[in-house]
């Protein structure tokens, strides 16, 4: 089969070896998938990952269930036994392997597994184009499963790349006073045509905000919403950090501001929105490539500015 | 009156002016004050102070509502009139100053004022000794107001200085399964001696404590914290960092970490414990000194392994 593969250096391959389909798993052929930020990470060494990239899709299962139906995917392949898994944490599993991050071949190939229970069949209403989101939005909706916003409450999303455009809709849904602070035109525009207010930097009052979503993923972004954020507030990391930051965790203690993380999320919920149009993902694509020139869709997703670059698989 | 004075250096005065007291505020004449770990920071730089230091105290009122009662008196004192006041947080009021600590006179001397709203009568069964403790011990209550610890979770606690000893006592009236970290025979004699679990560095299995309560205020004790909780768990900060601590925010956000932070706390639930005797306040009690040699007292404090220091005043 086709395959996007990443060791050490960044690879197409033409014909990488269909994967074997163990015991419970299903073969899932790809229809489409998206370019993350976390795929850029990998192929700089993050996690140490070799394989096929890519976890964003929506393919075909062949086999199981759902055999014939169009699916999205959760990444997290649990073992199912232990504590954490038992506890109903299988994406804390300690035993997991992960879709295209870690140790288990991704979706930017022709073909995929994973295990039955981790496929959400898609009903009609849920485009091929928005079923490559339900991932990622998955992962902004984690953010009010950890976090309870309320409509009363003032929050402040900062870092709006494609989860942070994403984890705003999803933050606009509780009825909050929500302001996305954007530094880019394009930006500004979706948001506000999603109704949603926007601020450049530094217009927003400091210490005044319930809640800070922070989506920078950068040391910057922490100092900031230590700033924007007011006492007694809650701080939510919705990004991975490069490095290890500094983190002036002594205002966090004499402001005592508690800070909220989240990672991966409900499919459910994310497909059950995309079905009533609740969020819009289509706005969010910029480019299009065929499997054959995913290195390319690679480096145009690292380009400033842009947002989801998807590959058309088959 | 008497004083130890910081302005740049540290110095007993024998004739330091009486403070002034202000419309509302009250005259305080100091009996007994504690030396806590803010004191020696103070005197390194931290946060800039210059005047009187010490916010641990019991004291005799001088008129108002509480006129020749004993006395504990909480730290901050708030403007009442901002938004943050109105809300019903003076402790975390941004016009605030703080006894001792931030551009208010403290507790080493004759003398101090605090609004009269500030002072907490004491019952005859908390001695003289116990209530210099009320200050501290409502701090260690707070890590209860604002993390909800259960009877059958697993906590962990770590950094077992003056701080963590008084956290750790009142930690383990929740029920839960306690363990504090302790590297010195003395803080395990004490720990053991109220019935709380104590373990060696390394001993605790890691990724599997429901709660990490960090009492250290130091990045290694982040960084332990975030390898003893588990997944969904949450770090409790208890205590400041020196400088700007690195802080593997990545890892908290994969793991779904929650960070939690306290600072000053509830003053009459201190009170209320101290006069059951539900927390030992006095065995930690490891000097004293008259206030004529309050730097010796200081320096004393500043020692490996030296507790609590007490300054007998009048």
């Amino acid at each position: 089969m086709r395959a996007l593969v990443y060791n050490k250096v960044l690879r197409y391959e033409a014909e990488y070896p269909t994967p074997e389909v163990p015991n419970g798993d299903v073969l899932v052929r790809v229809m489409k998938a998206g370019v993350c930020n976390t795929d850029l990470e990998l192929v700089k060494g993050y996690l140490g990952f070799s394989g096929v990239l890519g976890h964003e899709f929506v393919g075909v299962a062949e086999g199981g269930d759902h055999d014939g139906q169009r699916v999205a995917g959760e990444i997290n392949l649990a073992c199912g036994e232990c504590p954490t898994c038992l506890a109903g944490m299988p994406t804390q599993c300690p035993n997991r392997t992960t879709l295209g991050i870690d140790r288990h071949d991704g979706a930017f190939a022709d073909y995929l597994t994973l295990p039955v229970e981790n496929l959400h069949p898609l009903p009609d209403s849920v485009s091929d184009d928005a079923a490559t989101f339900v991932e990622p939005l998955a992962a902004a909706l984690q953010t009010l499963h950890i976090t309870h916003i309320s409509p009363h409450q003032r929050v402040v999303l900062i870092g709006t790349g494609k989860l942070g455009l994403l984890t705003s809709q999803v933050v606009a849904l509780t009825g909050c006073d929500l302001t996305a602070i954007s530094r880019h035109d394009r930006q500004t525009d979706l948001l506000r045509g999603w109704g949603i207010d926007t601020a450049r930097p530094g217009e927003v009052e400091t210490r005044n905000a319930d809640v800070v979503v922070d989506c920078t993923g950068n040391e910057q972004g922490f100092a900031e919403a230590l700033k924007l954020v007011k006492p007694r507030g809650v701080i939510h990391l919705k990004s991975t950090y490069n490095g290890l930051p500094k983190a002036d965790l002594t205002r966090a203690v004499v402001d005592e501001v508690q800070i909220h993380t989240s990672r991966c999320g409900p499919f459910d919920a994310a497909i059950r929105l995309l079905a009533k149009d609740a969020v819009d993902v289509e706005s969010l694509i910029d480019a299009r490539y065929p499997l054959e020139e995913s290195k390319e869709a690679m480096a145009k997703a690292s380009e400033r500015g842009v947002l989801k670059v998807l590959l058309e698989i088959g």
